[in-house]
């Protein structure tokens, strides 16, 4: 089965609304970085019709990797949860020099020129999230002066400003590139946080479940800023994890935290994990730092496991940097075969498992270029769909 | 002469401009609160016209003060520096109800439908400004939801990316409002921060000189909140000042910084100006907090003065709440009759003194929405001219 979905993934991408092409395309850069603060994702996209009805080509794909020292910043920004007003300005600047490189080379490498795209969908850096409060920083003014392309940003506020959580907003998308008559399928993005979309077989786009399942990678990658400063900032192919043993106390203590029992719409944050995670550790004792990464890897599967055992599906199918790690995968993959269900990767359905929150922005953006709404009510919680984001014009 | 201007402003508003009614007009909403943090000024204007071809009518005019509670945050966070991610995140909401409030309250004063109003051009909440950073704060997806208008909003980016201070930008809007084909005019505003816009008499846009000139009431409105915290946050008809003497070293030691030296493009900001201040008036010993704020009047009108005599003008045409400050008024007639040259205030033209900054607003905005570039290059020092701002879409 994988075998042959690699086989449609290497023809072409999202086949099934090719047929929908006789619109006129246009080209879109999703640019994305997520809370993990590992770089920008840009994904350029032909995008041809409008709405739930858009289909999308995958043009080009690019990861530039933030600076250290941004992303020390971002992360030192976000643990004290406090900043200078100049150093909030400087650091705006920086993310947004960091995303106009990021699309400019994308560009440069798919050899399309920044004339031929319509927009910049950017999704920024968010700083803080604890809805209704939500701060994607970013300049779309300097990044439309560095790039001479439009920018749409700024995404999540008008979904709070309609009473919702302002995330996830990518459900959008998967409901878009991934909806299937007969097969239930779960859509599971492991980023800083894990994420997944139910998207029922046949169901419209109000059936559509969505929440942060919890922690995705962000307390493995604490944990390595903390016990192996000068290493990549994550756990390689789960090393250390493998190494360690489980704590079950801190296990158990975590996962009874009430954010597990919430019914949907619900988002979390990283901060919040992580300083779950702490308190969660504090009456331990000593622990080796291994035992520390194999605890948090076995909550961050866990998490997961428990939300999609909450629906019927066929097929989850996963992306994020957290789908790399190997022990996430196995538990996975050992928890879901168990019950019939088949663990796949975005890009054995043809979607880039790196590009595709990058792709999802990409699609959010074209559908306010259009004046269209693409919030999910139904996942944020918000009171109506609203059209996301600010549109700020070509230079 | 100051009556038959009078005369004319009870008539009608920018009358020489009316005949190029004949285009379809718009009705936008102008919304400014400035450095003085003291409310939000909203300005309904109808609008005809594109670019510096534009005329506009002023159909409403409602100032609606900031709750004390958020003025005090903006005023801690601007003197402080510094502020916590969640604080930052409410007080953009506490700012964006309080425009959206402001802008209610003037269309029902005014008669006037939110679906009748093309957007609302909002300046947001000056947070930080030391070009090129620069922080206007205001949520514009929660000021679109709570009016039903599209908001045109974050100004000061575009010109700052295009390698210019961001500021001033009202120098578009009294290019269009008051130019004169005989008359070298010079506009005044007197904020928390006063500037100046030379007009030469048959110019071009080109030919605009404007900048700020130095402090407008930021020092005597700090000495009040430190002196009168109980009291109206400003000195009421100049009462303690008048009581002073001037502090002759702390005047002149104040004047002798460098900022008064540089050529224009030039900008500064409350806090450096507040700063600069507390720096002069170190070594004076014990001094009487009277003293002081005549000391600060003395060096607003004095360093507005020194600006106004770096050109050949027939008029200067204030606004602002300075404007309503007699020393200042006094210290001005007096130095500008001198010279023969006519000190009016805009109301005396036809355009309100307290409305003029949102009437600007308005006029930027529509701009934008028109895909217009309204920064002044020559003013702001940007290398070009560039459209300014970002587009929320009605919701």
């Amino acid at each position: 089965m994988r075998l042959s979905l690699n086989y449609i993934s290497n023809c072409i991408i999202f086949t099934s609304r090719e047929k929908n092409m006789k619109k006129s395309n246009r080209i879109i850069a999703g640019a994305m970085s997520g809370t993990s603060a590992d770089g920008v994702d840009v994904a350029l996209i032909s995008i041809t019709g409008h709405g739930l009805a858009m289909s999308a080509r995958l043009l080009g794909h690019h990861q530039l990797p933030y600076e250290p020292s941004i992303r020390e910043q971002i992360f030192s920004t976000r643990s004290s949860g406090i900043i200078g007003l100049d150093n909030l300005a400087k650091l705006g600047k920086a993310i947004s020099h960091s995303y106009a490189r990021a699309v400019n080379e994308a560009l440069a490498q798919a050899g399309i020129e920044a004339g031929d795209v319509e927009a910049i969908a950017a999704h920024g850096q968010t700083l803080f999230h604890d809805p209704p409060h939500t701060i994607q920083w970013l300049d779309p003014a300097l990044l439309a002066a560095e790039t001479g392309c439009a920018v749409v940003s700024d995404f999540r506020r008008a979904d709070c400003a309609a009473g919702g959580q302002g995330a996830p907003l990518v459900p959008f998308a998967d409901y878009i590139l991934f909806r299937h008559p007969t097969k239930n399928r779960i859509l599971l993005n492991i980023g800083g946080i894990a994420n997944i979309t139910w998207l029922k077989a046949g169901g419209s786009i109000e059936d559509v479940i969505a929440f942060d399942t919890g922690p995705g990678n962000c307390i493995s990658d604490h944990l390595s800023r903390k016990h192996d400063p000068t290493g990549p900032g994550y756990d390689l192919d789960a090393q250390r994890a493998k190494k360690g043993q489980l704590l079950e106390q801190c296990f158990e203590r975590f996962l009874q935290h009430s954010y597990f029992w919430q019914p949907p719409p619900r988002s979390t944050d990283t901060p919040a994990m992580i300083a779950l995670f702490d308190e969660s550790i504090r009456s331990e004792g000593h622990v080796s730092p291994d035992d520390l990464f194999a605890t948090a890897i076995s909550i961050t599967s866990i998490s997961i496991a428990n939300s999609i055992a909450m629906f019927q599906t066929d097929e989850v199918i996963c992306s994020g940097g957290g789908a790399k790690n190997p022990l996430i995968w196995q538990t996975l993959e050992f928890l879901l075969n168990s019950r019939q269900i088949s663990l796949l990767k975005s890009d054995d359905l043809g979607v880039s498992s790196d590009a595709k929150e990058a792709i999802a922005f990409a699609l959010l953006g074209t559908a306010t270029l259009d004046g269209l709404p693409s919030n999910v009510p139904s996942v944020t919680g918000a009171r109506r769909a609203v059209i996301l984001g600010s549109i700020t014009p070509k230079p």
